[in-house]
């Protein structure tokens, strides 16, 4: 049975409720079991024992939530070293001011959690621009919640942004279900779908 | 029966030579049938009937060559505006100088060809570290071959990436395996494998 | 005296009035002269005669125009081979439909521009929040101009746009104003302002 | 007196020895001020207080490590939501493993901390190519160490980064010497540069 986890960090509430979204997009997703945690609660047996990750971060300055970071450098690092996700599924979700109408730094943002996941060896899946919403909350990399108005006071999580974050956690779901029934959990599995000899070096 | 297309531009033969390397490494996997292609022969129907897409580029002042862009910008950016690609699967490969010992640049290169594939909704497909020959001449992005000595003098492909070249064709294949036999060829299909309801907006 | 030349490409108009705009803003800090070129037109003298450059373009599939690209392979990267441009300055814009809300790809095409800056050795200028007009039409790596409805129906520039356009223009005159009265036109004039003396390898 | 502030995170002492280094060679630039900082140690008030930020980071899975993102939203978001940093200097270094030799990652981590600068309205100053070890040693966007053999046993900064380091040091003081002498501290100068005027909204 594939399972997704969502890992969220939040600073006021905003990644949170986006990580819940995200995570009934999965939930619906027939056969797939999710869990959705705040990063701090994570353990690298948690991750490991998932098919898919979703991870979800306010944008700070262009870039993730510190926490987010450690949670990288501390728990996903030794995933890394083991080579341990090689050919799982991920994807990648965000909420900001968006300052300026372009996103406020949320495309390099976003890219440095899918530079993690490229790392691990993850198979990375983005938003596609017919997912509903997409016109109004959406990048291409991932969902992208706008939580504030053009003057910068916080908002809510729009409406129109919920339709988005459910299709791409269930995007995500999708692609890992594809591959999960595998016994080695990789979308790679080099044992039983090719016949490559190497004949070189 | 999975298509896979290989298509790439070259200035001195080496990134045709490491295109014909991927396409071998893709028709490794069983059952995958593959083509390589030079840029300017790629017509939009012949990206239409593959389900995966892999890009190589030689690295030209940190980004792609413009022949690369040509092609995106006049034959993938039809395929984007009808959505016609989403859920399919791409990866990258690059060729270039790497002066430095840093790589040249060709990561953020690397990455403005993926970002193409996911604004077309493509699943991607990185490199894991634990190929064979990552530690000398890999990107977690997708494969990079130097083909230049520390003074810039032109060499061939060294010997070294070749299985790093062909286990990059052979897992993007591998991929657009698992989900080639749906009638949408998307590893999102959204009509087989949920239940998904939209309660808002 | 300063010279700034304004560099673009433009598909129905908005990037070339984007462009007169910027150097409009150039123009008005004193001493200071401005050139604005379609690309197709600049040489390498035009470059090579200007103490910054500042570059523009649409953003197509979350990157920069062909033509843009080509400019760069054709006629920056001898610049580039001859360390011609060291320590002059640079600056970027865009316009574009901006689909999602969150910039369309805009942060990554501008990135690919100032990247080319970058191997250049050019000094680069970002664009301040404390911009008039930032909230509404800003990212921090340049103005970007969204010339679209949430609907995509094209609209001109709107006007709130102008300032940061001017703006931005002002900004990469002034760091060019700054070190333009060298005689090696570089910001980092290593004959008259330091002592530094190597002392390994 | 123009004022360099050198902020760096260390796990094994290699960044901390780097950033010894680039300090060294800012010190080198006539009339210039220098202190090099762990990042845990640097306040607001230290940033403030200086012309030229240089920021250097080891590289863990392609970004950042988590010390230099929290410094980045415990420290410079302040000064950034106060626009106090407009107009002042910045450069960024890295050192690393540099798995495949292809940099590893150090583009986006490099691109992480330049894009905090660039929300902070800095003058962003990178790395010409000829600068003296560049072709062993260096990437576009700042200096970069590799600190391992390609079998990724650690090993000391090499000497032939030396010169490199001290060069991006100076540089950026360099750069920092040509505004410091402003009562605003900014290249961007409003008060004296032009004879700007706001037309229109």
């Amino acid at each position: 049975m594939p399972q997704v986890i969502v890992v969220y960090e939040s600073n006021y509430g905003h990644t949170e409720r986006a990580a819940a979204v995200v995570a009934e997009g999965a939930e619906q997703v027939s056969g797939v079991s999710v869990r959705c945690r705040a990063v701090g609660q994570v353990t690298k047996d948690d991750v490991l024992d998932s098919n898919a990750l979703l991870l979800g971060t306010p944008v700070h300055m262009g870039s993730v939530h510190w926490g987010i970071k450690r949670f990288i450098d501390e728990v996903l690092s030794g995933l890394w070293s083991q080579d341990l996700m090689v050919g799982r599924v991920g994807g990648v979700f965000a909420t900001g001011g968006g300052l300026g109408g372009a996103g406020g730094g949320c495309e390099l943002a976003m890219l440095s959690m899918l530079s993690v996941m490229a790392e691990l060896g993850m198979v990375l899946v983005p938003l596609p621009k017919n997912s509903e919403g997409f016109a109004r909350g959406g990048l291409h990399w991932g969902a992208y919640v706008r939580c504030a108005t053009s003057a910068q006071a916080q908002t809510d999580i729009p409406d129109h942004c919920l339709p988005l974050l459910r299709e791409h956690g269930a995007n995500v779901a999708r692609v890992a279900a594809l591959s999960a029934s595998r016994p080695t959990r990789s979308a790679f599995d080099r044992t039983t779908t090719h016949t490559f000899t190497r004949r070189s070096t």
